[in-house]
């Protein structure tokens, strides 16, 4: 079987329209038997991440891992931080959600606030939307000028290959669902008391956008699938599906850092001896 | 039965070589129940975290949960992170850890740091070690005056009262191990390569001064254990009662805040209607 990154990597001019949001690439089986493998999943990665998070405290690495989570509403970027973030030591994980600009933000190059949140060696770092929200609704609600977004994608590759460079692997993962499936999901906010806090009147807005908003991510997925930073495109109309394939690319992910434990910086032997005597 | 907290709260002068490491107040059953039930815990945590959580995104409450661990070296402040903290949805959970003060922390006030991670609105803070280290290892190894850290005991007090008149409680955790646990979890740490990383020579200096340590963990739990933010102290020597003892409180405390759904600030028919059309 391919590696889940590799069967879900884009690559190339993309049609989303044409894609099916419920479709479960190399996943045999049902909702039931995705449910059952997840806490067996989430050990793997406890383990995996013990080992990155024990070389960066002893500074035996510069490896660090930064999982970015992009998708329209409702696709289920606070699920995935939920069900898959959760699976792993909090102590070893950074979330950062990125909401609109501040004041000072918007006065400052557009990746000033992301560079602040990359994670340092030993570390798993989660952006729940990131960068690319400039060229998305960036681009759709023109909020910055023509230039100013066609520049934004360059820089975006760069800085990613600048942070691969340096030690850093990104799992990039587009989270796509349907028109139908949001509709739903709206509805489900709309007729659950315990959900008005999710909903918000502007996600209409963003919806009659629908169109456009496809677009410019057929347009990230095209230019900035890169060979050190590919997306995934997830279908996320079925969450358990979702949340099966990115707590599993994220284990390939960690499994091919190919990390040992430290060695000791002091005598083991001597420690030994002096802690008899105690 | 009683809530575990006012079972562990600690009151008054106490002797602490007095106190098994070992004992599990209010706990029927062995290891194996105590894991058992932990998931169940996790579940009505998530539920309740939630809850806060939606409230402090919906601007209707000021509460917020700061959950505190304090402990010797091995107590199991690492792993209550993992094992409890690890419970609940990582976007709601704010993790610090306090190490040596920078340089440019020990020119400030000893609270400065400290308050710079308190909580926000709808969120569980975790502090691992705190403003209590600027009492325990700076009383031990005089890295203060003595008149500046008599001064401390009443300035940890008016802090900690701030913070709870403006909507906040304490979860003070005092994890209670005896030097032979301690002497155990070493040897565990020196004959196991997996766990060198987690080991550090200091450890034993600080080993040496285990009378001094235990005496300012007295004073502190005699003089600052107030009725607006007690100290628990958590038998430590199991892990198991650990965790669970740990996480009871802490959905004991989650339960008190008895917080409902927050109410809509839109119009609900008038949303659905429109999303009908689209």
């Amino acid at each position: 079987m391919t590696d889940l990154r590799s069967a879900l990597a884009t690559k190339g001019p993309i049609d989303l329209s044409t894609i099916g949001s419920d479709s479960t690439p190399q996943f045999e089986g049902g909702k039931k038997d995705a449910q059952r493998l997840l806490p067996q999943i989430g050990r793997q990665l406890m383990d995996l991440q013990e080992l990155l998070f024990a070389n960066g405290r002893s500074g035996t690495t510069d490896r660090k891992v930064l999982m970015l989570l992009q998708g329209m509403d409702t696709s289920g970027k606070g699920g995935t931080l939920r069900h898959v973030a959760g699976l792993v030591d909090p102590q070893g994980v950074l979330i950062t959600a990125f909401k609109a600009p501040t004041e000072e933000e918007r006065q400052k190059d557009f990746l000033w606030r992301i560079e602040k949140e990359v994670p340092p060696p030993g570390m798993i770092g989660v952006f729940d939307r990131s960068h690319y929200e400039d060229v998305l609704i960036g681009r759709v609600r023109e909020l910055a000028s023509a230039e100013e977004i066609e520049r934004r994608y360059d820089a975006i590759n760069d800085f990613e290959k600048r942070f691969v460079d340096g030690g850093g692997v990104l799992l990039k993962c587009f989270l796509h669902i349907s028109p139908e499936d949001q509709k739903e999901r709206l509805t489900e906010r709309l007729d659950d008391p315990t959900k008005y806090w999710k909903y918000n009147p502007g996600d209409l807005d963003e919806r009659e956008l629908w169109g456009p908003y496809q677009q410019a991510y057929e347009i990230v997925l095209e230019r900035c699938s890169t060979d050190h930073a590919p997306w995934h495109l997830v279908p996320a109309g079925r969450k358990w599906y979702r949340n099966w394939a990115i707590a599993t690319m994220l284990g390939e992910t960690l499994a091919d850092l190919d990390l040992q434990w430290p060695p000791p910086d002091f005598d083991v032997e001597a420690q030994k001896r002096r802690l008899a005597t105690m």
